[in-house]
């Protein structure tokens, strides 16, 4: 128990997830910004200090919390190295920095102060006890020269050596803390690698990449299509399933149920009699061929992220192997996936109540290992969520452990509160509703539940305009300015983003049926064959955007976004910002992908730390032309078809000569 | 460690206060309201209940949750005996529910039943084997008519049978929880009795209870006033401090530092040759005397509450026997109380630092059980952000245990975290900030606050128009028109209300000096004599209004307190009801104590469970006048000399003839 002369109270610390059940995130790199209730009774003065270390530290690093007002204090540290952090706070009564406190009060009233003085000076008499020799030869110097002769007044002198920043100094590293409380919490800081925070993926199909129209492509022609993608900038290419993929209940073209004979199948129908999970599909190459797909990637400063889809297709070695792991029905059979009264036989979910559950626990965190084994760093993992919850937090746990540079990607499209809980407990970056948010009202309301909220602390959206399961009505119907003003949005309204390509860049947007969101010959069910070349492509856009988004700080996080008021509803415009306001992005959308769209817009400087009073100078970097703009309302004007939006970046120095 | 293959969540639990850290508060017959998330992975049917027991239990009762939307489960329990009660949540895949909805869904579609019918078949099995004796019977007969030919498509019959009611409710009482989840903590709530939710309380100074003028007041004389008291409609008669008063650094009149022998002294400066906390001041009467004076308001059906304020003048006996309880100074003096460059020299404050604070921690308990055993019931304690927190903690605690009747009520005049964390660690009743919110804008945010938060579920306030130390500027402007409407907002806004009397129905309203908020010649330093019968004294409708509060539920309880816009801001108009709408109240009070003020007010009457399309009947519990409107704008006059408010009881039958 707690000495019962302790006094202070901590509570309500920001950031703190569900009570400290889950850990906030970072990158190396990133500060966490504190917010601490402290309170005690009485009139008395408090010190407090955010106390941090990483996991492989014993001992505390320490810094001061401020006091802001109404018992609030705030505070930060940083996190330096790719490694769990933990934080607590600490408080306690500072006799001496109330001492001063009163000490002060009575003498500039003029009061005889003689025995506060005395008060103080046995308040100093015990730091030099507790603090190190040279702190100590200091205060006793001071010490010296406060110990005067009792019978007279204190002098000026004297009070002000007693209350004076010197002596305030010294006792700042010595306190009194005997009587202090620790918030009875260690928080955790999961640290992620920089990738974490900020990336640009690219999804391919490597069977679509032959450079021969009809051929089945390969790892190897993947390797010739990895210029393409890194010439745009990209920095993850994330790849579809590559196993061998089963032939029971096999899909054809669009999703029929009777397939032709040389219809390749869906990769996620994971499994055949030529292995599982740890093998690849023989008509993409060998093993070797992947891992040389994966070491010429890097080579390019790329990654290759490999789909996770816990999943098996009836042909799936496990299931004669292990079919302890999968539901039986009362006749024998494997129930397959469903959604009554939808069935989906070619998919064998596993049973993650199965006796032998551990054992199938276990099998699956095998599967990251081998990948990782060969490279692997990055992994999307498909439907997360109709899987057991306990298991994710502790395959991925069991995985940082060994590999802490290991990034997951939660493919779950579900309700708020299980993606949310997929963050939570270990996932580093999630899919989000972005694809279905197009109107202002939709996009500002959800970035800022995203970023301004206690979400941004677990929780990194990555951005996709498409995926292979979503071709949104808004693509459908927009077409290329659609396809611009999407990408745009999602690479700058959020520090991760990706797209599905070549169909993306090419503004491929016909849908299966009319009201469907899915692909019209989708390369989820064939090989599919495209002309990068195609005029209509908007590569270039593509490629200006990554580049702006690798020379801005701002579009690197998600910290910092404001929203500002248009006059018109199809004009959206918001900002962000390095904390220190060295890079300032503001970004206008036309999301009207039919008209050229005009309004005003109320941008208020001083939310990214400009001078009201002054001039401010907007560069945009897609044209590179640079306006000036003075006051709040401003007009805008932007053609679709041409260049949807602006990305201003924004300086009260004029950038050319103009001057 | 739990089995690994339990798969439901339970976070975000509400009401739960700082992580579980501190209970909710609730009455006898009191329900708490839940709201829970609770996810799993996949597509199955969760079940979940509130578990909730007595402290004095050791089996939980249960009650079912339903699910709302989106992952949020609600439910509820009610608290019905004087004791803490604890709850908990259990959530499970139900496995029979899940069953239920893919086979109807099957079934619909014509689909093929027979293996799903054999699934569900097991399911009952298993339950006869977990089911009461009387359960299992009925599902064996059940299961007799589910069980037929396997090879004949399951009839319409068999159908409706496995997914009907009678199966589902037998299925319910014995569903399979072995792989349940159970939150990981157990919430607290702290039961008090009726009057810590509702109480009208009366403050007097007995010493002022004299019928004739110039004579010091005993408990003979307080006992002739209590009927004055009862009158009114009071329950609660609270007494400033009742102890020896000290001589050293006595004040005199108006807080004057030069008394005349003459002089009383202030009640708060406790403690004389003649004892401390646990004496009665001489002049006052003897120990026995206040016995009676507690049996005499039991039999009127009020309490008596008294001051308990830990504090000492110099002359208190715990000086010369306890000097460890004091701060020593080096010249071998006892610091007095000191807010620099301010001087309290009559009060020596209790060291909570010193080294016997376990010896001043009981010692201070024992004050409290003293007047306990001497029938008091309920205390008002003073200034209880100046000890230390922990302090009141430990001791409320020790008190509730023996006697969880006992209510405090918190006297902190504050910073709002210290306010609601007196509450937490157990304050049944706290002061609040009423007396300085005076205009629409400040009492509508103040309220919302207190009761539309989760502050509502530990933080009681009580609402005083004046107190002793607070007679506010819009009192002494506003005369008795402000005196009546204060009152009104105060007995309507919050449950738990108070008065300092005789001065406040009189009106007695001249403060100290311009800008201070001390009454001109304050009880608090001289014995005063009161006209009860003066003309001016507003004593009719504080009757009335106790009445009113008596009569109507929807004035008992702080919840469900909902505002309306009004075109004038003079008027402010706000509702309370009852959980089922049975009483309704519609007050609107007229803010400017000058002019009569007109306006309409926006009454929503659909936000108090009636029909918008028929009109309904206003009867004023004031004037007993009954008004009709229909729809939402509705004309208010008041005028503040006659009766500055409406308080309606609202209905949509009308309760005279007139219909």
């Amino acid at each position: 128990m707690q000495d019962i002369k302790v006094r202070p109270i901590i509570e309500q610390v920001t950031p703190e997830i569900n009570c400290g059940r889950y850990p906030i995130k970072r990158v190396v790199g990133d500060k966490v910004n504190l917010r601490v209730i402290i309170i005690s009774d009485g009139h008395d003065e408090l010190s407090a200090r955010v106390l941090f270390k990483k996991k492989s530290e014993t001992n505390w690093s320490e810094k001061p919390l401020k006091l802001l007002w109404n018992d609030i204090w705030l505070g930060d540290f940083s996190v330096d190295s790719l490694e769990d952090y933990y934080y607590t706070i600490e408080a306690w009564v500072d006799s001496f920095k109330t001492w001063k406190h009163n000490f002060t009060k009575k003498f500039e009233d003029n009061q005889d102060v003689r025995v506060e003085l005395q008060i103080g000076i046995s308040l100093v008499q015990s730091a030099t006890k507790r603090a190190d020799a040279a702190t100590s030869n200091s205060l006793q110097k001071i010490l010296k020269a406060l110990e005067t002769d009792t019978n007279k007044p204190v002098s000026k002198d004297v009070a002000e050596l007693a209350i004076g920043d010197e002596l305030a100094s010294l006792m700042e590293v010595c306190p009194d803390r005997h009587l202090s409380t620790r918030y009875h919490k260690e928080l955790k800081v999961e640290v992620d690698r920089e990738r974490a925070a900020f990336s640009s993926w690219y999804e391919v199909f490597p069977r679509s990449c032959s450079s021969a129209e009809g051929k089945h492509g390969t790892f190897q022609d993947l390797e010739g299509f990895l210029p393409y993608i890194s010439s745009m900038g990209f920095d993850v290419v994330y790849l579809p399933p590559i196993h061998p993929i089963g032939h029971t209940f096999r899909k054809g073209k669009n999703n029929t149920l009777n397939p032709e004979k040389s219809d390749p199948g869906v990769p996620w129908a994971i499994g055949s009699i030529d292995g599982g999970h740890k093998s690849v599909h023989q008509e993409l190459g060998t093993l070797e061929d992947f891992v040389k797909v994966v070491n010429k990637a890097k080579e390019m400063g790329m990654e290759i992220a490999l789909d996770i889809a816990f999943q098996c297709s009836p042909d799936h070695p496990y299931v004669l192997e292990h079919p302890e792991w999968f539901r039986k029905r009362p006749d024998g059979t494997i129930q397959y996936a469903e959604n009554p009264p939808k069935k989906y036989q070619d998919i064998y979910p596993f049973d993650f109540e199965s006796e032998k559950a551990k054992e199938l626990w276990e099998e699956l965190k095998s599967v990251f290992f081998f990948w990782i084994e060969r490279g692997v760093k990055i992994f999307r993992v498909d439907n997360p969520h109709t899987k057991s919850l306990y298991f994710w937090k502790w395959v991925i746990s069991e995985i940082r452990a060994v590999h802490p540079d290991v990034l997951f990607l939660a493919e779950a499209f579900t309700r708020p509160n299980i993606m949310y809980h997929l963050a939570k407990i270990g996932y580093t970056q999630s899919y989000t509703y972005f694809t279905w948010r197009n109107t202002k009202e939709e996009l500002t309301e959800y970035l800022t539940e995203l970023t301004s909220t206690e979400v941004a602390e677990f929780y990194r959206p990555n951005f996709w305009p498409n995926t292979p399961d979503i071709l949104h009505a808004f693509l459908q119907n927009g077409g290329r300015a659609a396809c611009m003003s999407r990408v745009i949005l999602a690479a700058t309204m959020s520090s991760n983003f990706g797209i599905y390509g070549p169909v993306y860049e090419l503004c491929v947007n016909v849908p299966r049926e009319p009201n469907s969101e899915e692909y019209l010959n989708s390369e989820k069910y064939e090989v599919r064959h495209w002309d990068l070349n195609n005029s209509v492509s908007i590569r270039p856009l593509i490629t200006k955007i990554n580049e702006i988004r690798k020379n801005n700080k701002a579009l690197q996080r998600n910290f910092n976004v404001q929203f500002y008021e248009t006059n018109n509803d199809h004009l959206i415009a918001y900002s962000k910002h390095t904390d220190d306001f060295g890079n300032i992005i503001l970004v206008i959308v036309n999301l009207d992908p039919y008209f050229t769209q005009s309004g005003f817009v109320k941008f208020d400087c001083s939310q990214v730390g400009l001078d009201v009073n002054k001039p401010f100078y907007l560069k945009d970097l897609l044209t590179e032309k640079e306006y000036k703009w003075h006051g709040n309302w401003n007009f805008i004007e932007l053609n679709p078809q041409n260049f949807p939006a602006h990305i201003f970046c924004i300086n009260q120095v004029s950038a050319s000569s103009e001057e």
